[in-house]
């Protein structure tokens, strides 16, 4: 046996090893010894066995165990969803007041207009991952505030709550949170940035109504600073002085100058925004506001894409931007994306533009999906919604004849304007030119007929759309939804539970099943890893609140009646009325 | 070193083996070999690390090995959802017309009764798992066959289908299939056993009014013999001639005779039901009718519950005796349950009744539940629903006022009966007593308030009811929807997808997410594993259709307008009219 063929683990100097020395005279003499010579051999083959047999067995515990933690550990992050180590990035998406129904509609007015089988389904469908409860504090059927303080507190609080608590004192909000432990964050929204949903996860005041407070804390003018890197959205208004035009603010502060003083880059304009290059080109921070309130609804912005960017385009930008302001940071960026007027298509019960809205967050999240699956930084989406508006449903009996099973999305794909832009041109009619009643049955099936692609509007409808001009966003929407047989029991929200998606089900495995929504607040700061920031940022602004004289900048604590009203003005159909 | 002792894998005989000739010697004289006693010695020591580390290296590989692929095969039949090798049970249950905000409904009642948290919930909230799209051939807007189609046959059909595809030829069901396959089957429904769900799993028609033979199929008397072993709920009418009482067949057949030649053990009161301790003393195979048509609403039933079992009571019976019936069978059982008149409830918007129909199904989901816990055999229970009803909406919307967010559980809190229970009291009232309108306007009021708890009805309520009595059933239903502020939309069905639901989410993983109800069907047929069989029963229903006469067992094909007819006839609210 050479020396380099002997086996490492039974060499070892010991003075009772005399074998190993019988064998090392016999390398030295070149001899081999005499005695036992058939014994010696064979008690070698036997070593060399048994080594090998060894050495084998070894080999093969060394590739199990191996082979047993990877599987275990890529197992466990799979299965249990764990949070991850390394820097991530989070987008959350929130559907304003799509519930179930507004799916199967869309699902299948798209399905009808792309003359697609049954199985041609939303990017959304593909990502379904559990629902969500939506009861708040003080109600069973939420508000957006309410639903938007559960996601970015992860408590429940009244309607009306912007990130405060049912005793009305603040609660730290995942995104102030995220800004603390390094995040660089973002708000892309398609109403004012000032509405509920984005209001919640930088400021804090105890009545959505108090939006032009809601517009300084955004900015960073509030007790905390500057919580944001990139705004994109609507809600101009309450950044202008009410002596300006476009102003909307109760006081004649200028934020937009005031943002200045934060480091705000402030774009206003499609062109601005063109001049981004969907993110490529965005100096952080970043205050976008392309419109005075809302961004119009898709089924009219499609039209005047010119003047607005889309929600597509709008997360294009923001994501690409967010991703190059981290690109040498260990913390990656916190997002979230609103496709908002989902719920306002529900509260004018326009389904025509409720489809519009729905596959144009369709397509948002198809974009964040495919920045998720390129870039390199691990990270995830996560969807929902605050709540369901409009009790909406897709079949609707329209007398007391049992109805048959059936709606017609064609009268849907007909409409080429949503009901409430229909009522603006209706509105600005009755103003500049006093038509007479005469005049106005002339005019009105025309409009229909151009707006909403509806040739059969009837007498009845057209007296009503005459005596009652208020109620034209709703009379008109309805005209569409009897002729689809598309059903509505509320202007308002309802209590049903809403869907949750992800991009990642394994990652979003917590949020599998069906969950209160605040877990899905509690799943945002646990997945970013800012549990402990979001308690600091708890403590100071509530240490901010008592050094401050009486209610400061949270506001006086709001009556029911308040409460209450606040909907009713945002909600009723005088809205478009006064816009228009 | 004693023989005893000896490693088994260095002892082989062999001429060459000489050392193993010395020690056999030395053991045999008693004397140590004396040549080289200290190498000796040491090749022994070494021969023995050496074995004793080969040993504990394969001991080690033999308990990874089987760690690993325990740890494997667990994960995968977790993470995949493989189908299971050995005996397994399947329970299938369905919601017939449960959509999703039937879930908010009866969550949100069920908080107020009992002052729960918010966090209060239901069962079947602990096991969502994802939702199925609805839509059948013939309509976004499927119906109770088109839907049952899709699981029975995991194939679209049109609406009014029961297992007949688009071409009106037959699909072997899963349910036949199994039976080939040597599986006990059962369905347990609160309907006419003859309606469409529970149909569809044993009986062919080209349209599901055809109950008459369904009833025949049922039994075993259609092309393919008995596919069934156990069955309990309602609809004896169609198994009994139309000479007798209690029968509502077009022919003068007696069923309930003809069972008897199949073998049936037929029971048909609560008294027999009792008779059978909950499933330990049933003789298979089991045929269980307890009402004419339906059983009541449980709303109605607790009432009565001395004249008919609960779901629950049902489910525990199937399952207790299918389990003993499978004790030494190599094959387990396939169940379905369903919780057929949530479906009416909705028909009949009438939100105080769904909500203990939701409750009861619940129940009856705990029951599966706590049967798949505690028994032996490998178990799985799948639940959705086939479609929506009644466009429910959990907020309604009274008049032009923009509606506050919120819903009354209170108003269906209070009432003690369904409006179609009380509408049956008041047709009973009209053709009993002939009373005047004077003496209604007294009746009516005592009548609504002792069975649906509401002491404040409208005389315009009073006199609608007074002047079209033949839609009390609606209109008592909408008494109690208003004053709940309940919204539908409908008396029919809706298009929005449904829950599904699984004892474990990982054997079901495929149902995870969103998916079409044909998936659901092939879920079911690829778990008991009888893809092959459903393929057999196809083809024989296809073999024997070719070989009878005309359209035979099938039926004629049926027009659209037969297919609506049917609808408008089994739901519209003369049925409760007629049913009186």
């Amino acid at each position: 046996m050479a020396r380099g063929e002997e086996p490492m683990l039974t060499r070892r100097p010991s003075s009772h090893n005399d074998e190993r020395a019988t064998e090392e005279d016999a390398l030295l003499t070149g001899q081999r010894p005499t005695r036992q010579p058939a014994a010696s051999r064979w008690a070698r083959y036997r070593e060399i066995a048994l080594f090998t047999w060894g050495l084998v067995a070894t080999a093969a515990v060394i590739v199990l165990a191996v082979v047993y933690q990877h599987q275990t550990s890529k197992t466990t992050s799979e299965r249990h969803g764990e949070r991850p180590n390394g820097k991530r990035n989070l987008v959350f998406m929130v559907s304003d007041g799509m519930g179930p129904t507004s799916l199967a509609l869309t699902r299948g007015w798209r399905q009808y207009v792309n003359a697609l089988p049954w199985d041609g389904t939303l990017v959304l469908d593909k990502h379904l991952i559990g629902n969500s409860r939506t009861r708040s504090s003080s109600s069973l059927v939420t508000d957006s505030a309410a639903g938007a303080t559960a996601f970015s507190c992860g408590h429940k609080s009244y309607n009306g709550a912007i990130s405060v608590m049912p005793d009305h004192s603040p609660c730290g909000s995942v995104m102030e949170a995220a800004k603390r432990a390094g995040y660089t964050t973002g708000l892309v929204v398609t109403t004012r940035i000032t509405d509920a949903t984005p209001a919640c996860f930088a400021s804090h005041v105890r009545t959505r109504a108090m939006e032009d407070q809601i517009a300084e804390q955004l900015i960073g003018d509030g007790p905390l600073g500057r919580n944001v890197d990139l705004i994109l959205g609507g809600g101009r208004c309450h950044f202008l002085p009410n002596t300006t035009a476009g102003g909307c603010r109760a006081d004649g502060r200028d934020l937009i100058e005031k943002a200045d003083e934060h480091d705000w880059n402030y774009i206003g304009t499609r062109e601005d925004f063109d001049g981004l290059n969907l993110g490529s080109s965005v100096k952080l921070p970043l205050l976008g506001l392309f419109a005075p309130t809302d961004i119009p609804f898709e089924i009219d912005r499609r039209h005047v894409d010119d003047e607005y960017p889309s929600l597509e385009e709008m997360a294009k930008t923001a994501l690409r931007a967010l991703k190059d302001a981290t690109k040498d940071s260990d913390q990656g960026f916190f997002l979230m994306i609103e496709g908002s007027r989902i719920d306002h298509a529900g509260h004018n019960n326009d389904p025509a533009a409720q489809v519009h809205e729905v596959l144009a967050y369709d397509r948002a999240m198809q974009a964040v999906i495919d920045f998720l699956e390129e870039d390199d930084t691990e990270g995830l989406m996560v969807a929902t919604s605050d709540h369901e508006t409009g009790g909406l449903a897709s079949a609707r009996q329209l007398n007391v004849n049992y109805p048959e099973y059936l709606w017609y999305p064609d009268v849907l794909a007909n409409a080429t304007h949503s009901a409430e832009h229909t009522a603006r041109l209706y509105f600005s009619h009755l103003s500049s030119s006093q038509p007479s009643k005469a005049d106005l049955r002339k005019y009105l099936p025309k409009l229909i007929n151009d707006n909403l692609g509806i040739k059969n509007v009837t007498p009845e409808e057209i007296e009503y759309l005459i005596e009652h001009p208020i109620y034209a966003p709703w009379t008109l929407a309805d005209v569409i939804s009897k002729r689809s047989q598309t059903g509505w029991s509320t202007h308002g929200h309802s209590a049903v539970d809403v869907n949750i998606y992800a991009s990642d089900r394994h990652a979003a495995k917590k949020l599998q099943g069906n969950h209160e929504n605040t877990e899905v607040g509690e799943f945002l700061r646990w997945y970013l890893d800012v549990e402990e920031e979001v308690k600091e940022v708890t403590k100071e602004l509530r240490d901010k609140l008592e050094i401050s004289s009486g209610e400061s900048w949270l506001g006086p604590i709001p009556s029911q009646e308040d409460l209450a009203k606040v909907e009713t003005h945002l909600m009723s159909p005088q809205r478009g009325f006064e816009q228009a």
